[in-house]
């Protein structure tokens, strides 16, 4: 039996219309993530630690005071950690928590983003990016059901094989709030001064996308696919994103490794971007070249395979409203996260 | 300066939604036939005559007897020939041709069909398949302004740059009464018996596209790269639809050579297709891998050729009601157009 990706809690009368007819079957199954119906806001914050070669103790330090808050009164439900190089050369590793109580996140953050972006730390930048939206404002997808990753973790449990999927329009069509809205970006980036703190204050609507790979169950032959003709394909265009995205709306992108407990490497990558709009996201998606390649090789794979491929693929896509919104940096390069939206520089 | 696809005069108050924003800017140009305002509705006509092997005298002779009856009082305003050879190894030479006032065609169309599907012909079987759709049924699109094919042969010419293209939904968007229906098709193909003159009486929302590539102007290296990158995926994707369409809502296709008028090839083709709804046909084009690399490749193409490609592309798209279409054929074996859609054979 089909479902909707969106719950029928949140179902409201449509001024606007799916991009597909009801009839509509996709080619393959995929699974989106179920709150309880009590969860009407999430929060998901990435902190994130950056500097230049090998970690300073700094960096060290700042990683165990984050998991020390972590594990504290009312800290997250999940989180996890990942590394990156970014575009001018620095190492980032981001730890990213998720709550699906917001109550609790508020009462948690404070201490936390002081102890994170509130002191200088010798040779490290550190900096959070939060987003606490709606339920309304937010969708998951996943290719198989049976492991969640990021905001899903803290989800109640995976859908059945739902409709909305499998076509260009299906990201939009899975966020509740598309029923009636547009989602059109209603402003621009601001930077504001707080000290050494650099602050971006968005926009109702800035979207924000987080798209995973875990490899870790392929068996030879899969593993030599992806690695061999998925993979490069996927970098090529993260690294598009990271280094010429702004002019198509991208204002950064991380293509990032998740790390385990113990600080090494795992078989499982995310990228993470900051987009000026859905539609920007939509645009990219559905006409760069190594996009287009990488979801139509992602629709032969999974129409071919079926339950019995191992690659599992997910994603979380968000769009915020201006007050759901928390950018803040600390010693970081200019080009970090949002910072890359606005001019840091001069007076 | 960019415009609508939609005409001004057939815009209306929309109860349905573009699929891009107002401030989207297609990557490369792309133009609509324009009719003159007075022009509510277009007649094309499709006339086919079909035999084994080299055609026989009964075939040369209906080819003359269309060529006199379009000469004659209240025919078309334009028409074109092209042949192909179908899935069960026929030749069909098919005669297309175009209309900008109905009741000038309604004049004229009675005699014809009684000539082209009313009497025998030795050795040949011959179809007729035609659409009167109003303007707001109805949608074009060109890579350059300046050359006319098809329908918008009747036109009143081309539109500057329009805005609604190079993204899935475009052809649907570019359609006038999208503005207000999501077009479903309501019903099935039904055959219905006149002696032996079959007649398929279909329902609203049924779909023709044509879509034709002109690489007559092309130089050696644009040609090269046009037969030898660019038509073979395009004929895999024809074939993959003459084939095996049916399951994906294609009822035929037929991938046609356009001749010139001493009945030679020229460097023209187009694609014809009968479709159960528009939404099948976007499925297709979107998702089916040989149309995905046709539209990816012509993305890139044109957006790094710009104008100097000489390269031509252009599609109609028509999606009719029931009252708009007739589809007669005698003596065609059973998978000749929309005789594909339905069960010819037994009682």
């Amino acid at each position: 039996m089909m479902e909707s990706a969106i719950p029928l809690h949140l179902e409201t009368a449509r001024t606007r219309h799916k991009r597909v007819p009801d009839d509509y079957q996709p080619p393959y199954p995929s699974f989106v993530a179920r709150y309880k119906p009590t969860v009407s806001r999430v929060a998901m914050a990435y902190f994130g630690v950056q500097y230049r070669g090998t970690a300073p103790l700094a960096a060290t330090d700042a990683l165990k005071d984050i998991a020390r808050l972590f594990a504290s009164e009312n800290g997250p439900s999940h989180w996890d950690q990942a590394r990156y190089v970014d575009q001018s050369g620095f190492e980032n590793v981001v730890t990213v928590a998720y709550w699906n109580d917001v109550a609790r996140f508020d009462a948690w953050f404070a201490p936390a983003r002081e102890v994170w972006t509130g002191r200088q730390r010798e040779g490290v930048g550190t900096f959070i990016e939060v987003l606490r939206p709606t339920v309304e404002r937010h969708e998951t997808l996943f290719s198989s059901p049976d492991r969640a990753e990021g905001v899903a973790v803290i989800a109640n449990g995976m859908s059945g094989e739902v409709q909305e999927h499998a076509y260009w329009g299906g990201m939009r069509d899975r966020i509740p709030l598309s029923q009636t809205d547009a989602m059109a970006p209603a402003g621009a980036p601001e930077l504001i001064r707080d000290g050494a703190r650099l602050r971006v204050v968005a926009y109702d609507n800035l979207c924000l996308i987080r798209s995973g790979q875990d490899w870790s169950d392929t068996g030879a032959s899969e593993r030599k696919l992806y690695l061999d003709d998925v993979e490069p394909v996927l970098r090529q265009g993260m690294n598009f994103l990271r280094d010429d995205g702004l002019a198509i709306g991208c204002y950064a992108n991380r293509y990032m490794q998740v790390l385990a407990a113990d600080g090494s490497a795992t078989e499982k990558s995310y990228g993470q971007s900051w987009w000026r709009s859905l539609a920007a996201l939509e645009r990219w998606a559905e006409s760069h070249p190594t996009h287009v390649r990488i979801f139509g090789a992602a629709m032969k794979y999974l129409s071919t395979l079926g339950p019995s491929a191992k690659l599992r693929l997910y994603h979380e896509v968000t769009v915020a409203a201006a007050d759901e919104q928390l950018f803040e940096y600390l010693n970081c390069h200019p080009k970090t996260g949002m910072l890359a939206a606005v001019e840091t520089v001069g007076a």
